[in-house]
């Protein structure tokens, strides 16, 4: 592979400053990532990418998320192509919406009823909006520097969003009991809902498994105060759990949102709720042009399917395990203090006294010249294509990633 | 064709019952439809819908628009494969992000630049943020009745939405420059923007072409004002002008919200900006999990391709007319008093004197009897796949429909 010519890569982004603002936006825009990150992607098969030059890299970001099983993982292909051949956004939904809302409602311990959206953040809205609707009451928690989407509420970077849209969230500390305790007092009898993602899964930061204290007294203050707890699954779903990812700490929310991995890259999100919060689904008025679309939906049941036969939990753990052991023990060699942290299957990596992560830019940077897309600062995802094979070539580039920056 | 074996259809709805709220949400409930219009369907096909059952049926809603040139039509769903078979959500866009974006910047004569999103929803959230962004202002002013989308601001069933969140929404009445110029002078400093629909494409009344003289106001208001003027093409988009369908009127918006139509039913949404807006642009941050899928965006470079080969427009207008007309006479030999308001190639059709749409829904279910699936009080939508032959198929029936409704 020679980075070098990367001719189209640099032609596309000359082209795209003039018709996309600021050449790309949103999470996928490269602007924050080390020099030398492509920004256009020219096919995709298994864990691996091939960027606008050609140059193959093993992937560990999986889309962001949406790629659980594989891109074109051959099932889920199939599913999609045969609901393509007879339709997909119609006059109405296809049998096929009443089918997949049966299995997720079976697959998912807490819910009872499911609606399908589009973006991660119809569905983390919609939860608020129900929590809302049910509870007539107002107040939001969420933790300081959780990512809940992009709307007017939650979006990080508010340019253009009256105060107003956002007056109704109070924040806690994740994992911090007491700062949840002052925050429920804060809001008082408007209080309406917590959401929370299931672990602390912050960008730039350290992440941190959720305390099981901690999520058991979300669920308890949120039924003394009759308010709804929410567990925005968007990002982790069906990493940790073929289920709510809170359902192996037993604490069931009322609601969780749902995106990105539910299809493979297939658009669709969802929220799915309890018997208590249906009314209030029932009382709103939500919905969206391609909602209703049924190829999204057929290739979430085979994504389903496929984790009735394999245990794809267990598969990206295991995976997860030997790359983090391998780093560590790098790491430790080459004399560098790594910070690995969140669930293996979703790691974060970054450097110890490293603010501006110049040592973790480098290093990504390194990885990258040898075929491994790593991520230098958001938490990175593994997926059933991702094999051994894949790890321990994956492990050799960062060993020699280690000496380059050490040198 | 046998309505009444529809047991596909009820056993659907009890399955739904159970497992979404209410059984279904959103523009694509038939809850407000007549008894007998079905839920759910089967198959698509050019202009033609099967539903569960296997009724087929002549479909002039269009997938509620998205459906242009006909369901699984040839060009575009070869691109989608082909872009399918290399890749769809990656951990980046692919190249054709920038071919479509340049495109459409070439289509759409306003517009400099381009961002993709998912959801109509998605698009006129952008704009108006865009015009908040840039103005530093927060009032955007909207027709009374105008729909714009389903987002807490937006949404005309506004359970669990804070008042705050509509807070700045100043209403006018569509056409009317008086009203429009009181709502300027009420908002007085705080006039961000206008966001206007091209047309007046209300749900259960008659709709309207723009007055041109107000349209022009709309543009001097937002200029004399330094606010920005936000043209919603969701709706109406490439059926009535191959750019914004105020292009033939001469009037320029800063920003037009685009949806449904962009791609044949393959799910992207897009707002359009000037050269004046785009720093607002560049300040935000929004995005999604799907935004940068590539299928959507080879699929909406197909549309255009098709659009300049055939002209799509005049297409639906020369079937638009022959329905209308073909209507006219009917009714007027039946004796009935029909509104047929709005395009002909998006008619608008309700009965004088009908305030509860009792004629109006016996008509439409005669209609639908005979295998015409025609909308009771929503704007109806046109597309290349319909035919001459098709036109006349559903005059025989509509006649039919009349006769029997007269009795």
């Amino acid at each position: 592979m020679n980075r070098a010519t990367n001719s189209r890569e640099v032609s596309l982004r000359e082209r795209a400053k003039r018709v996309i603002p600021a050449g790309m936006y949103g999470h996928q825009s490269v602007a924050r990532l080390p020099e030398g990150y492509p920004q256009f992607f020219e096919r995709s098969e298994g864990c691996r990418l091939w960027d606008s030059d050609g140059n193959e890299l093993i992937d560990y970001m999986c889309a962001y998320g949406p790629n659980l099983l594989g891109y074109h993982h051959p099932a889920v292909e199939a599913a999609a192509a045969a609901q393509q051949g007879k339709g997909d956004a119609m006059t109405g939904p296809s049998d096929v919406m009443v089918d997949y809302a049966e299995r997720l409602v079976d697959t998912i311990g807490h819910a009872d009823w499911a609606v399908f959206t589009k973006n991660g953040s119809d569905s983390t809205s919609a939860c608020i909006q129900v929590a809302r609707a049910h509870t007539g009451k107002h107040k939001i928690l969420i933790a300081e520097g959780s990512y809940h989407g992009a709307s007017f509420w939650s979006t990080p970077r508010p340019s253009g969003v009256p105060d107003d849209d956002r007056r109704h969230l109070v924040r806690f500390q994740y994992n911090n009991i007491e700062s949840l305790e002052q925050a429920v007092a804060e809001v008082a009898d408007d209080f309406s809902g917590i959401l929370v993602t299931p672990y602390r899964h912050d960008a730039m930061v350290d992440n941190a498994a959720v305390d099981v204290a901690f999520a058991h007294r979300c669920r308890e203050l949120a039924d003394r105060h009759d308010a709804v707890l929410i567990v925005d699954d968007v990002r982790a779903g069906f990493r940790m759990a073929r289920d709510c990812s809170w359902a192996g700490i037993g604490v069931e929310p009322d609601l969780s949102a749902w995106g990105k991995v539910l299809a493979n890259g297939y658009p669709i999100s969802a929220h799915l709720g309890n018997e208590r919060v249906r009314p209030a689904a029932e009382s709103m008025f939500i919905t969206g042009s391609y909602w209703f679309a049924a190829v999204p939906m057929a290739a979430g049941l085979a994504v389903l399917n496929v984790m009735d036969e394999v245990d794809v939990v267990a598969h990206v753990e295991g995976l997860g395990t030997q790359l983090r052991d391998g780093l560590a023990e790098q790491a430790n060699r080459h004399g560098f203090d790594l910070h690995q942290t969140g669930p293996v299957q979703m790691p974060q990596i970054l450097f110890a006294d490293d603010p501006e992560r110049k040592t973790g830019d480098a290093w990504c940077l390194e990885c990258l010249k040898r075929g491994i897309y790593l991520h230098p600062w958001h938490n990175m995802f593994l997926s059933l294509a991702h094999t051994e094979a894949d790890i321990a070539q994956t492990l050799d580039v960062t060993d020699a990633a280690f000496a380059s920056i050490r040198r």
